[in-house]
């Protein structure tokens, strides 16, 4: 068993962006600049465009974290977006998920401009990557592609099932699996909760993706011998032995199928860290584009 | 052994189509007009662009044909699509593919304002459609959709392999076949030139899309017993003893598979015809938006 090591492979793409800017730097341009919009007070959504912000500093980037009230009205919040379309000297920005419930997250993310959703959210971004045209992927199967890439998995005609659907991790990364590229090229069942005989279609995976937020659904009798499996899940569960109150739990039980894969990634410092260096990817790109 | 009898499904449609147009006649307002545009003489495709013609005519439609000679510059082609765009008259249009060869066929798609682009092939339609937002759904596509429905085909739960992975109907029925909706709901196979075992995987089909463009690949030893098999390939083969010089062969071997089969498409009267009545649905569509 080899672990898929995010953390230093996001390293790797974190020293590559930080050369780019320097040269953007050296020629006299402005650095890549990465926008955040925060609705409200959530923890994990706090946490995550901390990381953000650290990430951009690390590489370069300037960013700009805008705050705002979780009682703004989705007027309010749409007027920053077109302010954000149009400011010259942001090169993209996301919108942390989730809003409030009285935001429609649709409304929202229709509003980017695609050239400046890095997230990769909105309809033209997710039909260019269908499409095979230039694009922002979204960060996590984007994430996952630079994972398997880097470590040189091979994909071409191996059976890869993607457990979960979701339009940010699921769809995506199985159509990107499918596409005739390297990595890619791999035969993509997507399954999900009508999945009928998940166990058999589990066991006949070469390669296992697994974005269901189900703590440890998979476990090792679900895994073929030699699989590469990559588990997209990140569940925090209450653990009062830990200074945050709280432990990630991956969809994967790592302990028990670890020993059965070729390559496994873990909850920490797998996908997450990839998730994250695409981000800067993403903005790097848009910057480019402009 | 059932015929999924896409002529007379697709009658259905144009009868409910001329109903809507009726209706809108009735109170005043202009039908809905579809324009095609046609850049040469490839003979299939100037009876693909009757074909539309005739269909128009018939549920009451307007329609317009743009013929534009075979030396058409890109510029010269992008500029009428330009027109189209703004031309207030027409709900909708097309560009009828392929194109001579110095044409560069995505930016001509790309041109296209997404809001007229019937045929479903730009990509904020393709995003919309993989995040389940309104949209025009490509017309292959939805014509094997509106055919599983209407013959109330169950597919939740099902095993459907899709053999194909084109931009126009392999990708975009494996994510629609996937979703949670009715039909919709199945665990779904995408395969392609470079699956292994394709002999196996398409065995476990429940149901089976074949869109690859080789005539008779999929043979009666390659089908389940009972399964559902939809026939989306259309070649045209040299035969003296038709009018017209050929016969249309389908990627299914239809004379030894439908014996296997609980539905299944022909050639002839199948996915043809619900293709070119979903261009009306979207046509229609269109009309309703403005």
């Amino acid at each position: 068993m080899q672990l898929l090591d995010g953390t230093s492979c996001s390293k790797e793409i974190r020293e590559e962006i930080k050369k780019d800017v320097n040269s953007i730097v050296a020629r006299g341009e402005r650095p890549p600049h990465l926008a955040a919009v925060l609705v409200g007070n959530d923890g994990a959504s706090q946490n995550y465009v901390a990381f953000k912000v650290k990430d951009c500093k690390e590489v370069g980037f300037d960013s700009t974290t805008i705050r705002l009230d979780e009682t703004i009205t989705e007027k309010e919040l749409l007027n920053k977006i077109e302010e954000l379309n149009h400011d010259e000297k942001i090169d993209g920005f996301i919108v942390q998920l989730p809003l409030p419930k009285h935001i429609n997250e649709n409304n929202v993310i229709l509003a980017i401009n695609s050239k400046k959703d890095v997230d990769g959210f909105c309809p033209e971004n997710v039909g260019n990557l269908v499409l095979g045209l230039p694009t922002y992927i979204s960060a996590t199967p984007n994430g996952i592609m630079e994972l398997l890439r880097r470590n040189k998995i091979e994909t071409e005609g191996k059976h890869c099932v993607v457990l979960g659907r979701s339009n940010i991790v699921g769809t995506p990364i199985a159509v990107l699996m499918s596409r005739n590229t390297a990595p890619g090229n791999a035969t993509v069942t997507m399954a999900h909760s009508r999945t009928k005989n998940l166990k058999e279609l589990c066991l006949s995976a070469d390669i296992l993706i697994v974005a269901i937020g189900k703590t440890e659904f998979v476990k090792a009798d679900m895994v073929k011998l030699g699989a590469v499996v990559i588990d997209v899940g990140q569940t925090r569960v209450p653990d009062s032995s830990k200074k945050t109150g709280f432990r990630n739990v991956g969809d994967v039980d790592f302990g028990n199928v670890k020993d059965k894969c070729s390559y496994i990634t873990y909850v920490t410092g797998g996908v997450g860290p990839m998730t994250r260096a695409s981000l800067l990817q993403n903005t790097l790109k848009a910057h480019q584009r402009r």
